[in-house]
């Protein structure tokens, strides 16, 4: 890639977790659907966090998560999101700055307030989401700053996106433009049921304008309604020139159109809480690729930055990532 | 003690706490004490804030740490506090009350916002506080609900309620009334420097008001102005009917005017943030003083508590304490 002012420029729902342990049977009595993500409405939002016991707030959103990750890594990285000018707000706003990351979209100043995900953390470390997305539906496409989308190599745009309509118009608008100029367009699709709710146009995408697919098993086999792995993976080779595909324990497969490589997991003591995990593999290996490194050691360096963040509450880390990249023999960073 | 709808009331400052990771030398840049706790305005919040990495949110206070706890124990627990009604007010009464305690103090609905304290954690668990008092600061004798003081059997009050002077107001009244219903009133010194600030006020208030004093090694020789351990207990036990003193690793100390207790720290593997410990001591102490307890046996119980919260980050535990208790033989929990 040549020369641009950042490596990769996120474009994602701007969220602030709220995160919760719950046992299982919390998960049961609200009928809720484990490791999944769901929308719901702020009045369900309201009754679901007073079920809540004691919670803890951090910056999440899916893309804003791999963006902060990659500021840690030391890579040169940007976003676009919709908070409103609140306290949660401004909490999101410090979070992803303070890392080293360029945020400058422009803060809602009335309707509603900054989203929220209620995180269910249960005993095994799965979490279940559940996504009030307030201020972060109204992103629109006046808010792709076209020079920010040509000055990034890599514009990496969440699956989510595609939930609210405006913010759709923004994906495809900061898409068009990133190809307009010559930059790669990655995608991560975000969750099974997201998949389901948008397949044609994902596929439609990923077959016409994207460079780099980022996606776990369950929702690669939901694009192609494969029933088996192989089947799925076979499929993506035929339609995108580099997927990159996470199997939790199992590691990573990244399938190029005449190439697999097949990728191990990193060591993990106990698995306190997933969330982030995939988000954290995508910066991991962007941030690999952004320094050079061939494919496979890119997502050996996904691998482990998956693997801080499970064993940690949250999806932001509490170390710079580029301290483990180093303690790992990653001298790049 | 008699029939009371609530075990212990606690009175305090109303505070999230806005945890972040800092180097030594950032303590060094910014000229802070390590370990203290020293009141900041609304400006120099934001620019410590501004100059912080990444942060994870959690309801704090002193007291209200305490009285988390003790609802978490399963004892009967209520809290008077003072925050706004914004964001992070609604986030305090949300964790108070999930873990089962009574608060219903009326929110401000103007003027500050709800208090903040920036908790900078070191690489060795230390943790440095800047409180913004915001909303907290505005508590005051009308918040002081009597009824509730007199349906409780001891009164918590902390002793940075000296700080702003409308709390201070509060906190005399819910003394007095509390002795005069015949309840217990205890009071945790908070902070050496805050007794520096308060000396004479909370040696007066010592020798005619307080039945229960919890204080640590440094708050306790702050007081009496003492050079050694030692001397400082032998003057409190002129002073108080009962004192429980702590000394992180060291353990903890009885002194009653007629006896003394020395009771073993419980075992940590590692120190990730000590942020809360004395407020949890307290609350193991308290509980286990609720269930009739043998004293040492409470300061046992409290030892717990502490090792339990400073194993993790911030002062909130994430697993109920009554577990705890139960795993370690407290059957009456």
């Amino acid at each position: 890639m040549d020369h641009t002012a950042h490596d990769v420029l996120g474009i994602g729902n701007a969220i602030v977790d709220v995160l919760a342990h719950v046992e299982e049977d919390f998960l049961v009595r609200h009928d809720l659907v484990k490791g999944a993500m769901r929308l719901i409405d702020e009045v369900e939002a309201e009754h679901l966090y007073e079920a809540l016991g004691p919670t803890m707030e951090q910056s999440g959103g899916s893309a804003a998560n791999t963006i902060a990750a990659l500021a840690s890594f030391g890579c040169k990285a940007a976003f676009i999101g919709k908070v409103k000018d609140d306290q949660l707000g401004e909490v999101f706003a410090h979070d992803i700055t303070a890392t080293g990351a360029h945020f400058d979209t422009p803060k809602a100043a009335d309707g509603p307030s900054t989203a929220r995900c209620l995180v269910l953390v249960t005993p095994d470390g799965e979490r279940t989401m559940n996504t009030w997305l307030g201020a972060a539906q109204n992103l629109g496409p006046e808010d792709i700053d076209e020079a920010l989308v040509k000055a990034s190599g890599i514009v990496y745009l969440e699956g989510y996106l595609f939930d609210p309509p405006a913010a759709k118009k923004a994906f495809h608008k900061a898409a068009a433009v990133a190809r307009e100029a010559g930059r790669k367009v990655a995608l991560t699709l975000s969750d099974s049921f997201c998949v389901d709710r948008h397949r044609e146009d994902f596929l439609h995408l990923i077959r016409n304008s994207v460079d780099i697919l980022f996606a776990n098993e369950a929702e690669i086999k939901s694009l192609y309604q494969a029933s088996t792995f192989n089947d799925a993976m076979h499929a993506v080779r035929q339609d995108c020139p580099l997927a990159v595909l996470t199997r939790s324990a199992a590691g990573s497969v990244i399938a190029l159109p005449d190439d697999v490589h097949v990728v191990e997991a990193a060591p993990v003591k106990k698995v306190v809480d997933a969330t982030g995990a995939g988000d954290l593999f995508a910066a991991g290996f962007l941030a690999g690729h952004a320094r050079g490194l061939e494919l496979p050691d890119a997502a050996r360096l996904g691998a482990l930055a998956a693997a801080e963040i499970i064993q940690q509450m949250g999806a932001r880390a509490i170390r710079p990532f580029r301290e483990v990249a180093r303690e790992n023999g990653y001298h790049h960073f």
